[in-house]
């Protein structure tokens, strides 16, 4: 076995076995084949795919790098939720404690902003003093005592996964459906959870602009995780104009609070029920779809959701205060308003455009290691669907910087499609995919 | 334009501009862009391919990189014959002196064997003395006062190629048309000469195993070549069995030798005056093909090109005492015979088995930097379409070590096919290609 036969091989667009592929991501991981041999076989199965064996056999090597969480001596079924990143996505936040309030055990790791898609960490983060960085034992204990954890990745679980997506993001190898699903999953298998609820974001604003994309995409994780018994359900979510009206770490984490008191968007809240659904459902929940969305907002309408947010930011360090008096807290320096410049209907927020908006602002990475500014970011006032006036406020950039508010302001004005006659309004679910 | 944008637009099967592909490879040599960036790139080129103009950007950045050869003082046209690989094809040193002595100039830059196919330095240095290192200025004037010269890769004559061909040969995307294309045309367009006769070798025993395959690098070469103002001549030459009886460095010196006196192998003797006849038509010759063959055989059979061989050798130190008596030198130690098991007509004589004889037997290389034995080699006894007895020779093994010895002729009885029914003997010439 050699590392050029394994390479021609997927080259050809034939299928490795577990060996080939066992022998070359360890010795990768272990330093004895070089980045150059690896980056030509990521761009061979970028190029020629891999099936759901190949798949599940990467994701049980890059599991095998590293630790695994063992949860299973708390009772109850552990559920996560992952999402593939989108704008102004800050499901997360609301979900993992209403769902601990609901009875469902949820230990979550999260990930970072990079490019145009935010990231839970840094959202939790804009909270004063909050801790994303838990060991081990102080994360399973915390699962256990309040029902909920929210991490980031700890460096002893999946390596492998550390070292292969930054050689990725170097070589436009990054949106492959296999690559991505053995990311995610090995990932979310070492977090020794029962149960996982992806939600793949489709649109203009996420990885997969296509629906044709995203379905393969739910295929190929569901099946993989069959393959390593993890039940899986997918839900295809919208992702074309930005999720809710907030755009940027500390205005999502008040649109969260808004959310908690009962006060969230309509489509933010469609697509937290329906995630969560499916996560009661994984969980052993018996009832109807009708009676689990009863019950998450009775878990909101009661305060016990709003309740256990506020126990997990003073669990992990944050600062419960800054959540009673949120406009107190990280304010941008600048706030400009952009109005419309015609009277109609808005048929189309483009949702890379507001992400990108963000970016500049200060509030998102270009690249690993930028600092973020949690104050920073957009604001819709206007959503897809709506009637809008000459003059009317469409969107405010919180901003720290007059050049950045400039272009951000110009950035978003480009993202809004105003026209005569109203457009349909769009589901905000796509589809739900179940093994 | 970044790195990023460039790999990925490649991926995505479009055409890279001319600025696109001298920013990537002009970064690169520069040491700019990392190894594992360009070997994704690579292995994108591979799967996606490259058009001709992209392919002559290329080929035309390669040659930036480095020096070119003038040889614009000397008068008439300077002819390359240059060969895709194989085994036995000792071509080049016949037909070099051969065309230097019928008038036509021969700066030939040649390559060294690697894996199962020989390389025409390797032959030349298993002369005595001979030296393939000659300075620019010595090249040039050899050229002019002998008509001909040989010599290997100047390190200063185009070494992108010499970098990104070490990468390729580590990552798998060696064969690939465009990449070939670019890799020749360049050290050949680097030699300052004012035609080329391309052999495209095809069979077991080359690099393109079916016609198709060695077409469309025809096409690529001619149309590349066209894009430089380099009139190109492909031939497309059998390689299914070797060419000759001869294969390994002294064995074939040997042959070359008997060529020269008039007693060359048929298959060996019809490349040689195809290729030949390309080459006076490219340096101006105005008869008929038939001319032009009578040309070569009387040039031959006058004894002018062993002259004009012998004049080569001493020329570039080689001591042309040892061609006089080719017995008396480099002699292997040991000979084994393999013969017939059993009667009927040879069918198939597996060059690429042969080719991996030569090289179990020390005779080539597995990797650049092995060490090369000149007396080794397999000399066959038949050739494909002869009818054999039991027990009649085969081939004799010439080794200097029992082991390699015995693995050796093993290898090379494999390769043989004898059959009860004799088969069509096939050509040696498959196509002629031209602009």
């Amino acid at each position: 076995m050699t590392v050029l036969a394994i390479i021609a091989k997927k080259r050809d667009g034939l299928a490795l076995d577990a060996e080939e592929i066992r022998f070359l991501v360890t010795a990768y991981v272990e330093g004895t084949i070089p980045d150059y041999q690896m980056s030509a076989w990521l761009m061979a199965v970028y190029l020629r795919g891999m099936d759901a064996r190949e798949t599940a056999a990467f994701t049980q090597v890059m599991l095998d790098s590293g630790e695994r969480i063992d949860l299973t001596d708390i009772s109850g079924r552990k559920i996560d939720k992952h999402s593939t990143g989108g704008v102004g996505d800050k499901v997360s936040l609301i979900l993992a404690p209403l769902m601990a309030a609901a009875g469902v055990k949820v230990p979550m790791i999260s990930g970072r902003s990079l490019g145009h898609t935010g990231g839970t960490l840094d959202k939790l983060e804009s909270i004063p003093g909050f801790k994303t960085e838990l060991t081990p034992a102080a994360f399973h204990d915390q699962v256990r005592d309040l029902g909920v954890a929210m991490i980031g990745q700890n460096e002893r679980l999946v390596p492998a996964d550390k070292r292969i997506y930054a050689l990725r993001d170097s070589t436009a190898t990054v949106a492959s459906i296999p690559l991505i699903t053995a990311s995610i999953l090995s990932k979310k298998l070492a977090e020794g959870i029962d149960g996982l609820v992806m939600d793949i974001k489709c649109g203009r604003g996420a990885f997969m602009t296509e629906i044709s994309r995203a379905e393969a995409l739910a295929q190929s994780i569901i099946h993989t995780a069959a393959l390593h018994s993890l039940p899986t359900v997918a839900v295809i979510t919208d992702m074309n104009q930005p999720l809710g009206y907030a755009a940027g770490n500390w205005l999502e984490v008040r649109e969260v609070l808004q959310a908690l008191q009962g006060r969230g968007p309509e489509d933010l809240m469609q697509v937290t029920y329906a995630l969560g659904v499916q996560m009661l459902l994984l969980a052993g929940f018996e009832g109807s779809t009708r009676e689990a969305v009863n019950l998450l907002q009775n878990t909101i309408s009661s305060g016990r959701a709003m309740t256990r947010f506020q126990q997990l930011v003073r669990a992990q360090g944050g600062d419960v205060q800054s959540l009673q008096e949120p406009g107190s807290c990280a304010a941008a320096r600048i706030q400009q308003h952009l109005r419309a410049g015609r009277s109609g209907f808005v048929t189309g927020i483009d949702a890379l455009k507001i992400g990108e908006a963000v970016v500049r602002l200060g509030g998102g990475r270009k690249a690993l290691g930028d600092q973020i500014d949690p104050a920073v970011g957009v604001l819709l006032g206007k959503k897809t669907g709506d009637q809008v006036d000459k003059g009317e406020i469409l969107a405010v950039i919180h901003a720290n910087q007059t050049s950045a508010a400039r272009e951000a302001l110009e950035m978003v004005r480009s993202a809004f499609t105003i026209e005569a006659a109203p457009a349909p309004k769009g589901k905000s679910i796509l589809r739900i995919i179940k093994g």
